[in-house]
């Protein structure tokens, strides 16, 4: 194939068939144009089994504009859908369609708001919200979901790591294991969700970042094929990297020949002035082997050289071995608050596909269309309450307690402020029942949260650097309870609807309802 | 970003930082273009929690082979690396590895043999052999496990949900959920593995297959915000596409509002001469709504119409909605194998992500350096026996018993020919005491399974058409015991060595723990 053919399927065409069909279907209406609002939200937060998490970090919207901004159709894609047929082997497309979406098939007329990257996000509130003519943000469903579920997904998981890890530094090494070119969206990801670095190269080379790694096994075995032994690839790695030399110690036997070997290099290389980096331990019981490489290290004098940790870790193995750590250490005479200190995590497949819960279930959903300059609310109704979408232009605010942490996301309509408010009442986004009153006196603060990113097609925000989402995503990981941050059987953190808001939504239900057993 | 930072991404870059720093170390040593074999193999089948797999489907090679043709270094890239500085402040990497990365970074010295795509395979067999020189071929281990781990994850649970469906059309739906771009590699493995069809256009485009789809929630809602309702928005779409008419029912009210809606629409079209195509449901309890539905369709008279499943569906689900339409069915006076017969499976999270078990573990062992014209075996030794790769060159036979089905792969040593063997001594690949012996009359045909895809860089493969990958995956799947390929616990396909490969790593072993001890 092409490599022409290969760009091609990661431009306009990377949506869904019946985006276009639906795009044809309004355009043969006369509706193509008129204004709607899409809400891209998500229902839950992931729950890998055993655990789950209580808020989910925000990625993934810088790249999609970037897609946005480069994206129409060319004449390829066009002729593609020429070809296309009925099943009563008539044309699929017609021609006139096809004429519009060649000339006006690009996402110029989409305004969007969006909660930005980095930011803590919890379920049921719009992250994403797509204003404009219909044809072309139905076409966007696909791409946008795409482009934000995945790495909200891995930001997440990032996040949970990192917190397990007692922040030492986190490193993403899951490329081989990633769901194809994933990999680079997932890579940026779990930077923004806390990861300091990623051996994925393409990736840091886009992002201005070094990539990190050590080395694998197969250079140790090379030098023991050519009968130089794992002595003879350590000496060989810090000859070429003296100021670098990280070694990968179980090859062949971590304690009896790994740690032993890397000190001797160690130590040729003290001797020469340079400062070894440290191991890396990727089988085996981890908490046991960095004990004892701990110990052999501290005796030779290098008690402050990294050891990195690798092999299927994710938050919950991390925990564990810091737990088996901190009553284990002791009992060899290693201070365990200095071993962790001295920990790296190098992170993999469990990061990288997010092990337990490999999709997040976000959706996009009509919520309003625009008719005679206002905005006319959409809702589906379902057998299922939590499936009925919030419907309306809507702000989001997020409300903070009197100590400072994040207490409430609140959902109002366009023209209500809660800081006008002396008292705000919280309605359970669902269930009648549930509600609770809020003084005004008892918040600290209140901050809307989404911004403006796109007036029609115009980019009008500016991406904050790497360095600024991942100060975000701590700062806002921080201001909440440590209920909802608590890695197994976290809180519930509250999403509201403002009282006049769910007034909205039940006199839609009840219309819906009514109309549709006319 | 810029779009050229977007493609660099998925350029010669798309790989782990290890790679090019060992890259240099084998450069500085001189060892750089010296002749070596890497095995990619995985160690164990899927496992999906409260199911597994008894096989896979080896797929992605295609995209591999056309990713290496094209990819090479730009200025940019060797720009990136000169800039990356080393813990000291000097220069990682050196001019002159640099300028020979330049000249001779690419694939055109690399040899590869594959099993190739759309057929079974099975753990600790090599499924591709890379030979070349070292650099390179050590650089490409990131980019080819990505390449084929992913889609022979997809292409193995396709074709589980293809015999779950019992041959039934599966459609790939998943693009939204899927792993960032992965998208389209995953839709190829899940048209390979057995899906018919997938809604991702630009995949479709690029493998010239249409795409399919209906329409969505979005369409319905939009038409009832309008005032139009359910009906109104049937009837537009029966309006621009009546020889394609599916209609998704359940927005509303499935069996209230969306079938006898669907019916009426499908009436107006029958009466202006088209076929209805067939109905959605996309919740609910899909067993008990397809019977329904289908008793509503029969009564219409719409006897052939399609009724396409979706939501959350795998194999399981399907096997359990299969049962439940069987013991149900008879009970509404509906046929149930007629019933199964019309179905369609729109599958979409759980395929696209291989939910349960998002990604496969497969690995890029050294098992060969040449020295002076002749292989030189290598060995990984491990305290887990299973995590030692078989050694050297090998070839894959697949051996077929009387009734023509798969009864074992055999590895063999490069210059044994197993058709020449009265009898054959299968042995276990790590358990001394597991062997069996097979008369050569006892089995029916003996097929060595791989090809030569790449000499020196050169393409000297044609790869098959899609279609034919298709009936390749399906001829296998029909030649394996029924044992292999049922869903829940499945038996254990046998994976042997000849007496010759299973003497060699004994003396490997034996070898590096005697050079690991001095």
């Amino acid at each position: 194939m092409q490599a022409a053919a290969h760009r091609y399927m990661e431009g306009i065409l990377f949506t869904d068939m019946y985006q276009l069909t639906m795009a044809q279907l309004y355009y043969r209406a006369g509706l193509h144009e008129s204004e709607v609002l899409f809400d891209h939200f998500y229902r839950r937060n992931p729950n890998y089994d055993s655990h789950q998490a209580g808020y989910c970090v925000a990625a993934g919207l810088e790249w999609l504009i970037d897609w946005m901004q480069q994206t129409h159709f060319h004449a390829e894609e066009i002729d593609y859908l020429r070809r296309q047929t009925s099943n009563a082997g008539t044309r699929l497309f017609a021609d006139d369609f096809l004429t519009w979406l060649g000339k006006h098939g690009d996402f110029s007329g989409i305004s969007l708001r969006a909660i930005p990257e980095g930011r803590v996000v919890h379920p049921n509130e719009p992250l994403t919200i797509v204003q404009g003519p219909l044809a072309m943000a139905q076409i966007l469903e696909t791409p946008l979901l795409n482009a934000l579920n995945y790495p909200t997904l891995i930001a997440t998981k990032a996040s949970r790591i990192t917190e397990s890890g007692r922040g030492r530094a986190v490193l993403e090494f899951g490329m081989r294991r990633a769901q194809g070119h994933g990999a680079n969206a997932g890579a940026r990801a779990a930077l923004i969700g806390g990861a300091v670095f990623t051996s994925n190269v393409g990736v840091s080379q886009a992002l201005g970042l070094p990539a990190k790694g050590t080395h694998a096994h197969s250079m140790v075995q090379l030098f023991m094929t050519l009968g130089e032994g794992e002595l003879g690839a350590f000496r060989a790695y810090a000859d070429v990297y003296p100021d670098d030399c990280l070694l990968l110690v179980d090859t062949v036997d971590t304690l009896g020949s790994g740690v032993p070997n890397a000190i001797y290099v160690f130590e040729e290389l003290r001797r020469k002035g340079h400062k070894p980096v440290g191991i890396r331990l990727d089988s085996g019981d981890l908490a046991y082997l960095s004990i004892q490489s701990a110990k052999m290290l501290d005796d030779a004098g290098f008690t402050d050289t990294q050891i990195v940790l690798s092999g299927d870790l994710d938050e919950l193995v991390i925990w564990q071995i810091l737990t088996q750590i901190a009553a284990e250490a002791p009992r060899y005479g290693v201070d365990p608050d200095h071993l962790i200190s001295r920990l790296v995590y190098g992170v993999g497949t469990r990061l990288i596909t997010s092990w337990g819960e490999p999709a997040l279930g976000g959706v996009y959903k009509l919520v309003a269309v625009r008719e005679d300059g206002h905005w006319n609310s959409a809702i589906k109704i379902s057998d299922t309450p939590a499936k009925m979408p919030n419907p309306g232009y809507k702000r989001v605010w997020r409300l903070y307690d009197r100590r400072g942490k994040a207490t409430a996301d609140l959902l109002c309509l366009e023209d209500e402020d809660p800081r006008a408010a002396a008292t705000l009442t919280l309605r359970h986004p669902m269930e009648h029942a549930k509600y609770r009153t809020i003084a005004a006196a008892d918040i600290s603060a209140m901050e809307e949260l989404h911004v403006d990113v796109l007036r029609q097609g115009q980019v009008v925000y500016d991406f904050p650097p790497l360095d600024a989402l991942r100060r975000q995503r701590n700062d806002d990981v921080e201001r909440l309870d440590p209920g909802i941050r608590r890695l197994v059987n976290p809180h519930i953190y509250h999403v509201s609807l403002t009282q006049a808001l769910w007034d909205l939504k039940q006199r839609l239900i009840a219309d819906a309802r009514a109309q549709a057993v006319r």
